[in-house]
């Protein structure tokens, strides 16, 4: 991602600038994301192909894409491309990943607190096999929100293993409006 | 892109079907975008990085974000991955596109009609550099708006310098409920 990059619109974000969610998708990966400001998150993987990755200050994208429907883009040290929009009126998520194919293979690589070995994420990047890439399109029920405020350090701090039991369980919303995307 | 992905949702996309539409980003590029079924588009690039572009049968996932917000997702034979999102109540998009380094270097290789060199465009993927990824995340006013119903192959099927003076210039809609994005 280049260095400097157009800034995203401040008051057309800003309702959702703080908000911690966790998210299951259809094919049942689990994922908990924390917007800490305009240009970052801070994430965890509780489940799936790469269940127990924690990344903290990925320069990201974030776009209005309609009310209470955000966009947020961004492209990883491992090669991983994303773009996933969290609708907050229905309580779904929708994520296109775009995954390197040694990812896929060896999804291990990735797995643990990303920002201790940056450098070798970008050696994996680059030794591939790149392609074909592993699409993976699919939709989330959302089953957690709260608002955190923003640059809060401590929402996403531990690896996901070290969260107390039931975490990932709290639920305090649910699919509105919509045919129910189950978890 | 796998062979044979998950079904998308046919009866949340059916609004979306058909589209033929016309946008132009904030940066000056400016393509159409033919919704061609449940699973393919056509498209032209008239202008910007990549301009003279045109493609055929692109397989794509297509999904309904929110009343009148339709995403599409795809990665290309040239390394790209692409998620563009419609607001049609708005007539604004908003595109997320992942480009490999060597289309940055060197954008003519992708130029022209890319069926007639698929191999050729997974040639150049593999030959690279693949990293760093060009992200480009950029908002876009839709100018043109028509509905061609389902898979006509008539709707994109020259290239963009072979059509009439004015072609991409048709306007039939503009942005509506929000602070204007000028093409």
């Amino acid at each position: 991602m280049p260095e400097s990059f157009v800034p995203t619109n401040r008051s057309e974000i800003a309702p959702f600038v703080g908000k911690h969610i966790i998210y299951t998708y259809e094919n049942g990966w689990q994922y908990e994301v924390y917007i800490k400001n305009e240009r970052t998150i801070d994430y965890r993987v509780h489940g799936g192909l790469v269940g127990g990755r924690w990344v903290k200050d990925q320069d990201v994208h974030i776009v209005r894409l309609a009310d209470g429907v955000v966009k947020i883009s961004w492209s990883e040290p491992t090669g991983t491309c994303v773009s996933v929009a969290y609708n907050f009126l229905e309580n779904r998520a929708h994520g296109a990943t775009f995954f390197p194919r040694w990812i896929e293979l060896e999804p291990g690589k990735i797995v643990g607190y990303q920002n201790d070995k940056i450098e070798l994420m970008r050696w994996h990047r680059d030794a591939g096999p790149a392609y074909p890439t592993l699409v993976i399109d699919e939709f989330a029920a959302i089953t957690f929100v709260e608002d955190c405020g923003r640059d809060d350090e401590n929402v996403i701090a531990c690896a996901p293993e070290a969260l107390p039991p039931g975490y990932t369980l709290r639920c305090n919303v649910g699919p509105t409006g919509r045919e129910p995307v189950e978890p």
